[in-house]
């Protein structure tokens, strides 16, 4: 019966949520709204464009993405004809209009399209959003490569350290940003928000992460940093003398190779060695990627924990890329910092993908802050890879 | 092997968390520290002992807490006969020297505690959850009633009208205020996190909250708001007509009698109906939760939803308690405030309490903000329940 | 020619300010809103009668203010009587009831007034003022008293320590603070904005104030310190060791008697000293009211500022009121708090007011956060002045 | 003999301020940092060389700035040949390899320099002032032109309406930032602390600015509105119906050519409409700064405010410069934005530079919401002047 009443189960009615609607979108629009939106010189009008367009993006179907971004690289490309004239020019007349003329000339039209665009509100979450839906398309289609070489070089611009604002996460941060913390965190998984909870709120726990003004609820990069004693006992805040960096994950993919890490790990390292300055020793509890992989070509597989320690340590310090450089990218990535090889640990991590990629082992690389810089130009000039002397010593005897 | 080495599963036990430790308090211990706070005089010390008495509180076991209490009823009592005396005093004599001196007669020395408590950092949440656990401990000591009426008194001067804030909560909100959202949530249950989610991100719908500025994570009373049109349909906040005030929670025990329902309601209505210039139609979807008792009482069992309609319009609008104020509490609640009982809906709330409480019917109540000084001074005068006609004609027709 | 057009001059008239107009009150209103307010139980028209009430309090004219005053004092005081009646009932029926009614009958209306008044918007500032306009009336009108009592104890309340909020004030503050730390500067005036800006941006100097949160923008009191070396050089904050208290403003006249400059010298001094480790000392730099009149009571004239020196230790560390309490107002203030006298030096203030004063002398208060408490306790049992051994054998030769 | 006292006014001393330093700087040492900050890739030492290099910079003298500059401009410039191939090989392989290498080598590395600069804390503000401390050298120095096209280039970018924050300035405005308004106004002088009172605490005015994240204490653009009623008189905020922007001042002037002044117009009049509904009209209250000149050249030197109200709208609607646009600049910049020329009032500006420039006339520019785009469209396309028909008649009658 009361199923007749219109208003039945009113309640629950307002207690539950509709879906979203999602709209056709005719891909020839958006193209001919960017080519309208470079001629504008009227900024309302502009913006307005830049608003729809950037509304339109999103539903596009893949389909027209791809003829979107081949619209970008092709029809929005330099003349090079005009290009080499002009550096001609250049050559016997180095005048500034003919560097202004040059100039123009070197910038694609795409470059200028992406400015205009970001005049609109919450357009640079948009632009990288683009870049991350163009990587993806990049193996099968590499010539779009021209178009990602424009919008990284336009992101690294905007995404200049010098805009960056780094800010501590904990449970008083918004819970816009935490849900983002829980869904980015890209080496120890961060199950709900209870989880998220443990791993914020403990006062031997910390977690910094950069923004960008134009994107204030989306964290760039995070690190997680557990406060403890010689290393390894969980204690309170202020007897710690030592910073473990145990997670750094990277949150958006359309900002590959605007590299914060090495930024922000340094940053948090003098940042928290001023708050508390019990604190002496900043390292990174890290995977081994490329261990087993190394182990099994090199046919040397082993159990014991004492024996595989000292694999590692050889492993760290001789297995090197065609460059010369170290084999494993997380010690390519730290040495190139200005860390050191500090200590290998078995057992560490059991996880799964733990126990796979390197049998459990973890090593620490040590951040240094009076020796980092040092460290990095000698890392740079000769690749000559740090290490404490117990490590040098454990791979001596592997 | 793995086992023996003291850093096996280190990542594990850095994502662990310990429990915290909880130690024995000695009852005797927090009446003395009492007793020497209320003889000092240098601030310092007093902060410490204030900080000690605080922390020392939430360890008392029930016998201590118990014991606790008595102390404050009886042994910081007034001195009657003084007060009798001085009274007698101002009669002859109303000077200021009298009146000052019959006035520190008249204030008890708990009432002198409760405020040199309140000095130390983070103290006034505390006093709120004695004032808690006093309630709890009323029914089987009734005498503690006394010490009751001055921390109710006490608590009233100090969340005054005039010192609360209030702040929208939304999913923007630190994670510290949300879980106790969820946890505070009293009338339609919040179960995890997305399902606040839900409450909270959709643009149409709205969450508002008290807040004490000393207490600036722990709302007093929130209210959540739905906007519909015509009042049920799920639409665009912009061309929303109606305010649906479906749920509002008094999230703290110990302020019980301490009233801000009345004030919230009003001032939201107020700030949606400026910021939200369509908003046209405030009211409330209200439970009826003595509806079914008040059924069998006159024995009127009914299932046909028409004619509950009828008799919940002729109940919200005739059963009197012994004063002739209404039977039904929450309507007695909104009618107080200058609300008018404006239409009852069958099938609006079939959870298991709503069934049994009343069916599952709900009545919105309706709050013009116009009319509602009117009202509420009318009612306050006659007890006359205004309704609109539609429900005055259900009521004749029941 | 110009003159006739109407909008001559339009840009003068833009950049030019009206005056504001003022009404007159009739006084009796007042009084009956007062009346009504604390019949009223509906709070919407509550919260308006509150509104209007606030809003012609400060119009109202010399004659008035005492008017409304009288009537608070009188008409709205409690009634002894009953008073004396339920304070005997209570002491043969100690029941919570009679309790309740006996703390009933002691409040006089006017406090539920005040508390009333208090909810509207904005309302606590006027209340600071009315205590401020009632405090200027004492004199000629000693009855008042009553009132000023009733007035003081809800301003302890309100303003008790734990509502209280610290800020720093710096030349990033708003200016309607700035404005005010001008105005209520009591000790060294600040002449200008420029003047202010030389107080506030150089790096070793600091300004704190108490507020409470429904004043934003009214500082309680401040203090002002200056980061020095060896107590006098003017240097870097970080190398500096000594932070100087070298001014302290009481900013509410209203507020009189309702203590905060203990609690913001010591906060004050313990967050310096977290935030600063390089800081060991902290000294006030404070003016000898009572000096010169104690010396010419004395027959002591003298011109040598080495004998002034030991003159000034002789005089605070000897010359006591009628409660065998130092005579000097401020010695009393600093040894209450827990300081001792550390040092004295001539020609420190060469102002006119600190050349009548005490010659040109001032006196350094010290405060040793780990002695302050034991210090405190000292002096309220024996009131014996604590001083160095310098200050005390100055005494001694003097 | 208190001279000899080595404390002696030891509180004006604390009350004085010392000057600050300048040393010396070798204008080779800056050039060398940059050479290195190029070649460095260890972040945390070229964190520290960009760092010094913004330190050395401001205390270069002219003679070292010119310097400076030119290396910047020959040293850093491209290599036109490597362009010119690179362009030639890409027209026949328009590869993305190519495309990165001619990007590259379009690329001088100043540009690469002012990127690694700006990772440095402050390093923004500093490369604002390097650009106006070349625009003041270009006249002198044409050929630096270059570099000013690459700086440009780059604050166009990175000042991206994007990227841009605008806040209102009022009394309750940090004294860092109302200092800089004092500062930087540039149409109605602000005289001191008072006068800017008088234009941000009344009610009926509001100023707005916008700031970019990185320099939050430097306004970059502001406008002073006036509310009125029928555009004169001064009243309340909320009976207004019109909008003067009476005042608009760019302030930093090293973003020259970045322009904003029209987005904020439209912003604050968006946001103005949306906050108070009654505003139905925008205008300017606009110098004619060529007024007075384009009389003398024409030749009609006139005294009676109706005959100069019709020349002046003479003026605005046929005077035109070289390219058909119009002659005073200001009425280009409006008609630019889709505003029209709405009135004309004489006596309007009785300043001195007000007469000197256009007798006292001043001109409102009517900015219509729903118009503006239109506006700016056609006089885009075909420089039609739009204006009011009350003015158009004037002209007709000039």
């Amino acid at each position: 019966m009361i199923a007749t009443n219109p208003l039945s189960d009113l309640l629950t009615t307002l207690l539950d949520r509709r879906p979203f609607g999602r709209k056709d979108i005719n891909g020839q629009d958006i193209q001919n709204a960017c080519i309208r939106l470079l001629s504008e010189r009227a900024e309302i009008s502009g913006l307005q464009l830049a608003a729809s367009i950037l509304s339109q993006y999103p539903m596009l179907n893949d389909e027209q993405l791809i003829a979107f971004f081949e619209f970008l690289n092709n029809d929005l490309d330099i003349d090079a004809t005009r290009v080499a004239e002009l550096a001609v020019e250049y050559k016997t007349d180095p005048s500034p209009e003919t560097f202004a003329d040059l100039q123009r000339a070197c910038e694609p039209a795409r470059q200028r399209l992406f400015r205009r665009l970001n005049e609109a509100p919450g357009a640079t979450a948009v632009i990288v959003r683009m870049r991350r839906d163009l990587l993806k398309l990049l193996k099968e289609r590499p010539e779009l490569a021209k178009t990602d070489h424009d919008l990284k070089r336009l992101l690294r611009s905007w995404f200049n350290r010098g805009f960056l604002v780094m800010q501590q996460v904990n449970w008083d941060s918004p819970a816009t940003i935490l849900e983002k913390i829980i869904a980015y965190e890209a080496v120890h998984e961060i199950h709900n928000w209870d989880d998220l909870r443990r791993r914020l709120q403990p006062s031997d726990r910390r977690c910094f992460a950069f923004f960008h003004p134009s994107m204030p609820t989306e964290p760039l990069i995070f690190v997680e940093v557990a406060l403890t004693k010689e290393e390894f006992d969980a204690i309170s805040e202020t007897s710690a003398d030592t910073a473990v960096f145990y997670s750094i994950s990277n949150c958006q993919a359309g900002l590959a190779g605007v590299s914060f890490g090495n930024s922000l790990i340094k940053q948090v390292a003098r940042d928290l060695s001023r708050d508390l300055p019990n604190l002496k020793t900043f390292v990174t509890l890290s995977p081994i990627p490329g261990f087993n992989k190394w182990l099994s070509t090199e046919g040397l597989k082993q159990d014991d924990p004492a024996k595989l320690e000292r694999l590692v340590a050889k492993y760290l310090l001789e297995a090197k890329d065609e460059f010369g450089r170290p084999a494993d990218p997380v010690a390519k990535f730290h040495l190139g910092n200005g860390a050191i090889v500090h200590a290998v640990h078995s057992g560490a991590d059991t996880s799964e993908r733990g126990m796979k990629r390197s049998s459990g082992l973890m090593v620490n690389y040590l951040y240094d802050l009076n020796r980092i810089t040092h460290n990095a130009t000698q890392f740079m000039k000769t690749n000559d890879i740090a290490a404490s002397s117990a490590v040098k010593a454990q791979a001596r005897r592997a």
